[in-house]
């Protein structure tokens, strides 16, 4: 068994639930963009659990079609009436601003006002989440019951925000396996008081980099901790040679509300990562959704973008843009919760095992089935489930193992649950009637290796 | 945009129905046959609106298995009592007449003519419609409640026809287009005074050809008006060497009737214009009917003989011998719908709209996705549909326009209609984010020019 | 029409199921085991019915994995309390005694023999069937009452058994058809007193291989009568060299019990003969389950390990397990009956005839329809149906015959019954329209014989 098997086995969900939740709880009140210094900070709070690099791409540099914007930084902003009271406060809520908001400093009255002004009529007491990233322009979001509030009259208006040349920073970890080839984690870690996007997917992957670092794996498993879209496009650009590596990869986005987990395929649709996603969660006795692949949604857009078509899924709880907290300030701390991180970070682990322990093996006694009682395989070896499900599985596996059919293979074919069909082969293996396929691909790389000795 | 759509975009539905309906009312007095002067005058009447060759197929030519037979005419025909009332005349309705009966001028007792005598216990009112094409014989079909009526005693019976060598005669009419490739419109043309089989096919396709005359399509369109079975075996016999060229195809076939939609895959079942009929069909919002191959019905049952195996569907409302008035005199004017066959017509335009702007794009921009902001592509292009849905389709296109997907499968994968999709091309197109594949055909035919020339 | 065809068209269902039943109750009331004088007179009276060849394999053989095990034989076996009275008797029931029980003859306590006791709490008055065949023990089967009626005190034990050097003895019939190419029908005959499993298949075998051997088929059909799971490993070890020659197979097995039928697939799942039962079960008209392959089960389980992967599904009805008589004194002559035996009978025949008839032909005539009618082949031919259903079998046959699709294939796509399909075959290659393709496997072996005279 591997040691994402026995990850797997040992994991107090609760326990990492709770770890999760107070690390989103930690990170809330940075105010994130997909530059600047709250990401920065951001990255170095994670920096405290795993190895972290940080990478720093100067403005200007040219990634693929795009270019990496100015950075912004914001010290404060406000909206005064003219009695001088603070009737928009950024320090109480950076949702206030519209993110990447070039400076302002000016009185104006209501009527100029509230052309920059942005309210969400269907939920009157939340503050909407704005951007304008690629349009220099500012503005204030504000509930509903706040813009109604606002009286006829001169108001005093500042934003104390820089856009300037500096740097796009994002963080990477690659926790080295047996094997070159790699699993990619990707989140995004540039919204700013929002929890369940995505706070929760940078919580989740941080913890499930700290679990993995003591279970020597056979994969190598990369996590990206990235500004959206720009972020996966710099990277992209940055590590063209290598993305060969990546075998399979998942992004992280809504992982913590209490909703069903859902996993979005990769534009493969049938690759590896996808079959394992759904062979879990089918297995889970939980409810569950997945869905097909399309071209909207995270950065999942850009690992599967036809130049690349990476085998990358993505998971999440509720998706974004099906929950009606998303991108408002009622996507706070109480919208996610420890059970559900929890188990997202379960499901994940329970995937990765899955990816891990999928081998294609040849049955040494193809003809016929082999006596399995006199090698103390019948009815009389320990582990998971009861022993009928553990001669079923040694059969089922002894039967299709012809050196075509992966152990997941197996597992969908017969109905059984991938960890009894991969304990069901270590059994036959450790008893000499099972032998690993060499993959093709390390084959060809003994020949290499060979062919540069002689 | 092509032709085609632009076509589609102008379509008065209504207007094209009435005027199917009134050259179905012109047309419907006429006694067709498989051959002879009827059909003459039918093609002739069809050449006062396309330009419509007229090709005369001696009798007794060899066409495959088949022989054209002797070509078939008739002046009058009736049954008068002893009194000499006409109680069967043809002059009333030309179904009456067995068509194909031989001449015939005798007196006989009503039990003698009774062996002639053809009704439909089960409508009482219709009189039936029969044929003898390979069988020499004479009858007269009359109603049930006519049969009744006739009394004992003796019988004058005449039929003034002539069955002699003459020749069979089609119309055919190629619109050129662009290219060599052709669409297929095949309708039969042999059926006398009923309605929906086949007037209805008969003006539709008089309609389409008039239509498609003003738009410059990419394909060319060979229309036939034949007569059913042995025209389109006379006529793939007489163009065995080009029938290359025609890549899609449709048989018009019941089309007027107020039924939904149906259609009957070709062989191939998969062909191109099977997905392109099941796409309009699907996103019509309309019920409607897709039907498997089977080889009976119409001249389908040619074009898709495996010598052959054309991809070529057929489109009908109600098919035939599916609707009780079927082969009957209730199948009369009341029974087809202007607005029925203008539907048609505007489905058939949507089907041709879908072949001829399916096309194969490669993605000039294929890693990561382009910025559509800087090229004023972000919600800001007008046209088809909602904003969100020509986002959503411009994604979807960049993401699988790898040079293997066609429009079509791009639109199947999204859910998103053709035109949508099509037009997101185009708008991509237009920035230089996507060039079109040159087909395989056309690279082959450019490379063999230049071997000529070389 | 081929001589299954025949054999299908004349079967008296009734006569064969009372025949069957007769058998099975002839062969009840021997003690068989996996080896030894029960199996031998078994197969003796089987040979009665056809000419079996009887094979005898020494104890110690190594056939792949496996040993052939020592011989065991009974004489007698008894319980008697100390008034001497036969409490357990194994002349009442050959259950009574744990299969393979090595000799005992000693005097205990109730407390020490009820160690050796099995019982059914569930069911208290049937007998359960036990076996002990690679573990040396001897033990009694009860019913749960007879269990409860034992009282306190001392026992004399006794059974007069011999486990011993001697052989395994399996019977075999080849039936010679036109081709070597062989249908394999196989069945455990090793079970005592018990009728569905698997008497019935014993019997069913047995008149199937007698109703054939007038036939003069296409196939040569092997039957084979062995002990479960050990006879087909030593049958397989010791005919390595000719399983290629099993193009089919029918494990048969609890085909005598009122249930409707059932069939499981094949390892390769769309096996010809996985196909042809589900042809035949889908045209019954019967309700019927098809099963997935699964490596647990009969002797399915050694044709389909890998190292073989023959084409060898199992008709069962109720399948091994799925009844609450299976392996109890329940599974008597009363559980199974003459009609579903007959009925077992009729559908291996008509699976047979799918098997025999399914070949691919080519059209001959096949750009266009022929002209049916001056072959007379248009509404006048008798047999199978009524006319219109010959006559579209006549246009299926014609339009899929291109040399790609079998007779089971276009019955499949039709929608027809095969053996409509197949009269439609024959009255068209009668006219001189249909070829039948040789197969490859033929063309080969001719090309090989050439070069031997060349």
């Amino acid at each position: 068994m591997s040691g994402v098997s026995n990850l797997r086995d040992k994991i107090d969900a609760p326990a990492i639930g709770h770890e999760c939740h107070s690390f989103i709880a930690e990170l809330f009140p940075i105010c994130r963009s997909i530059t600047g210094n709250g990401l920065r900070e951001t990255l170095a709070r994670i920096g405290k659990h795993i190895p972290l690099n940080i990478h720093e791409v100067p403005s200007g540099t040219q990634v693929f079609d795009w270019t990496v914007p100015r950075e912004w930084n914001i010290r404060d902003a406000y909206v005064k009436n003219a009695r001088g009271e603070k009737l928009i406060d950024f320090q109480k809520s950076n949702l206030h601003v519209v993110n990447y908001s070039v400076p302002v400093s000016a009185r104006m009255p209501l009527s100029e006002l509230k052309k920059h002004l942005f309210s969400s009529p269907e939920y009157p007491d939340r503050i909407p989440y704005r951007t304008s990233y690629y349009n220099e322009t500012w503005g204030f979001c504000v509930s509903q019951r706040q813009m109604e509030r606002l009286e006829d009259g001169e108001y005093e208006v500042r934003i104390d925000s820089t856009l300037e040349n500096g740097s796009l920073t994002y963080g990477e970890f690659l926790l080295t396996g047996a094997s070159e080839d790699e699993i990619l984690i990707s989140c995004h870690a540039c919204h700013p008081s929002l929890c369940n996007d995505n706070l929760s997917g940078v919580a989740l992957a941080t913890f499930l980099a700290k679990s993995l670092m003591g279970c020597q794996p056979r994969y190598s498993y990369r996590f990206l901790f990235i500004p959206g879209t720009i972020g996966s496009i710099t990277w992209l650009a940055r590590n063209e040679r290598n993305v060969h590596r990546i075998k399979h990869g998942l992004v992280l986005s809504c992982v913590g509300d209490r909703g069903k987990l859902s996993y979005k395929n990769s534009r493969q649709g049938n690759a590896e990562i996808d079959r394992a996603a759904l062979h879990v969660l089918k297995h889970s006795g939980q409810d569950f959704n997945v869905a097909d692949f399309s071209p909207y949604g995270n950065d999942e857009r850009q690992y599967c973008s036809p130049g690349f078509d990476l085998p990358v899924g993505r998971l999440s709880r509720t998706p974004d843009g099906q929950f009606p907290e998303y991108h408002t300030s009622a996507d706070d701390l109480s919208f996610v919760d420890a059970s559900s991180l929890g188990d997202s970070f379960s499901k994940c682990v329970a995937m990765f095992e899955v990816l891990e322990e999928n081998r294609v093996y040849v049955n040494q006694n193809p003809k016929c089935e082999p006596q399995l009682g006199k090698r103390g395989l019948y009815r009389t070896f320990g582990g998971y489930g009861d022993s009928q499900t553990r001669e079923l599985a040694m059969l089922w596996v002894l039967n299709q193992s012809d050196g075509k059919n992966s152990l997941l293979d197996i597992a969908e074919r017969s109905g059984l649950s991938f960890a009894a069909v991969s304990q069901a082969a270590e059994a036959l293996q450790g008893s000499g009637l099972l032998r690993e396929c060499e993959p093709a691909g390390e084959r060809a790389r003994a020949a290499a290796r060979e062919m540069v000795r002689g």
